[in-house]
Formats: C-alpha cells, structure tokens, sequence
C-alpha cells in the first residue's frame, strides 16, 4: 500500500478508551470499517506484553491488508515485523532509527510546528503526524494548532502527512480540507460502542476526497 | 573482552540509589575501581534520554575498556552500540532478539530456576544473572534463593554467570563460593560515598580468586 493511501484512516487502539475490548478486538474492527493503518501505542505495558501483543496485530493487518507500525519501540516494531514505527519528541532520533532498520520500513514522527516538520523531513521521516488540532483528553497535548496550523504546517512540507488530536466525525471533512492525506483517531473509533460504524463513517469521509 | 571476564563486576548504577551522582558520573568511579561491565537500567527514562544517556555510557565504557549493555530496550543497545542487551522474563524473548541482532552482540537473560537458566541457555543467551541471592531493596525481587540456590542454577548450566541481588562487600566471596564467574551489584557500589573504593574493595575479592 501506498504511504499516503496508508495514513487515511489511521487508528490508534487503547486498552482503557476501548475497554473492555482487547486491543486485537478494536483493531480487527477498525479494519472491519476502513482502517488503513493501526498504530500500537502502550505507555503501560512491559516489553513482553507489547512483544506479544505486536506479534498479533502485525498478523491481523498482514492478513487484512492494512499498515501496522508500533509507537516508540523500534525494538518491537522490528521484532513482531511491523512495517513500521512512529516516532515523538521523546523516543529515539528518527536519523538514528533510519541506520538501523531495513530498506522500506516506515518511519513516522511528530511534528507540533513547521519546524519539527522540516526537522522530520530531513532526518528521512517517512511521514508526519501533525498536531494536535483539537484538545484531546487522550494525550497530554503541548500545542492545539487547530485546523490552520494543521495547513501551515502541511504546506511547508513534502511529506505525506496525517493530523492528529480531537478528530471526530463531526470535524473530519474541516481537518481534511487542510490538505492532509488522512486523520488519525483514538475516542473517535475506539471510544465509540460500534467501532466497526465509526471507523466507516469517518473512512467515508476521508475516501469521499471532498471537504 | 571475553565474556568470563566481562561478568567479573557488573555494576548497574542507578539514578535515585546514587544520587546526587549522575549516571554517567557513577559508572565512571566505578570503572576507576575496577568494573568491568555497566549496564543502564533506568524504568523511568523515556527513549530520548534513555538514548542520550546510553550514548554517553557507551562511549565512556568502550574508552574505558569496559563492557556496556542496556537492559531491556533493544532498540536503544543497538541505537548507541553497546555491547549487548540484558532480557528478563518481562522483556522481549532472548530467541527473539537472537535473530534480530549482529553476530557478535551479547545477549543476557535472567534466571530465577534452573529451568529459567535452560531455557535461557536454549534460547541463545550468552550469559545468565541468577538471582537473587539475597533480599534486596533495589527490585521487587520475586524470588530470594540463596548461595545455595546460585550454585544449583549455576551447575546446570555450561553458560557464564553472574550472581545479582543483595550481594555485598561482606558477603561477595560466599558469593562467589557458588562458582559464578562473577557478581552483579547496583547499592553496593553506587550507593556509596566512595564509589570507586567500594568497586575496588569488590574487584579485589572477585579477582583474588578465592572464596
């Protein structure tokens, strides 16, 4: 899959905003409603229980063709074969991930101003999340940039590029007409009693191509 | 560095216990007493720090002629070049790690049974850390098995070893009574005004060669 074709709906599965579902069952559906990709994110686990749970999401979207990249650890990402990481302010360089992985593995990093931005294209980052646009009660948000920063920031880079924070369905066609080439989700798929139902109806969103 | 010798005096300093030291500051008096292995084991860092500071001891441990190795995070061993990796039970899996290693990069696994201990052994680890010896305040330590229980573990193994958990000026030679090839400690050598003292009063018991 394309990268740009792979950041449209991407999901972020959570135990606690999904409980009780497992992270495995939200994602499955997600992917059921148009996810394109699943992000592992798990500030709580230990290694072996990211290992464990990397191993099974890697399977599930190999076997049903969505992109599966694990946050932070490029350890488990490259042990569970996840096609690739993402990687924040706080997690290892992306130049320094860039030496040590395969040719084709995917590497996301974050950026809240242009200048993280340009910084991530030039240590060879694969694609950008752009954010937060909204406030969020999933993350402790540094910097809400809103719809307009969103723009900015995608304009001065080539990157193919995803925004991120406080996305739902009500504000995804404004979010998309920044020029981002899709939204990244938790509550929004996650947090919803029918994740399957969310994830098509922002999926419709971000396929319909028109803000 | 053959492995035997590295195992000599493994010191794992620690933020909090050694405090007002940095990491940095107390694996250095360490190696001035004679350690001959550093691993960083900090739960608390994030990646970026974790990398910054694995980069550092890295450095100072390959001018110093000692061994480096980083506890848990694989990516960030590999990342700062360090020696090797040290895996627990709530790590990722030794035969794992194995196959996405160089040749050559240590890997360490901690065995709490003899059946721990085989199946480290099986798994492709270069050494083991058997333990703990004794009671410690340093870890929740789930199990206390004793010299006793060190030189049962050790004898079912043909890997090298080093004991952890507890160990002390005044006990170090019992310790090493149990045929280990030598001895893990973090209080013992950090937690003391003179850093490089306490690593030499160690070094000299490990390397008189008697009990």
């Amino acid at each position: 899959m394309n990268i740009r074709d792979a950041l449209k709906l991407y999901v972020i599965p959570d135990r606690r905003i999904g409980a009780p579902r497992s992270i495995e069952e939200q994602a499955a559906l997600a992917i059921d409603g148009g996810a394109t990709l699943i992000q592992l994110r798990e500030k709580e686990m230990n290694g072996r229980e990211l290992y464990e749970t990397a191993c099974r999401l890697s399977s599930l979207c190999r076997s049903r063709g969505a992109v599966f990249v694990v946050n932070d650890r490029l350890d488990i990402a490259l042990a569970s074969r996840a096609h690739g990481v993402h990687l924040g302010k706080e997690d290892l360089p992306v130049s320094v991930a860039r030496k040590i992985v395969p040719v084709g593995f995917l590497i996301g990093a974050t950026a809240h101003s242009i200048e993280e931005g340009r910084a991530a294209e030039e240590q060879g980052a694969d694609y950008v999340g752009i954010g937060a646009v909204f406030p969020t009660g999933t993350k402790n948000v540094v910097s809400v940039i809103g719809v307009d920063g969103i723009r900015a920031i995608r304009k001065a880079l080539s990157l193919p590029s995803v925004a991120i924070g406080g996305i739902s369905e009500g504000n995804a066609a404004e979010v998309l007409s920044a020029g981002v080439d899709g939204i990244a989700v938790v509550s929004a798929v996650v947090g919803r009693p029918d994740i399957a139902g969310a994830a098509r109806r922002l999926a419709e969103t971000v396929f319909s191509g028109k803000p």
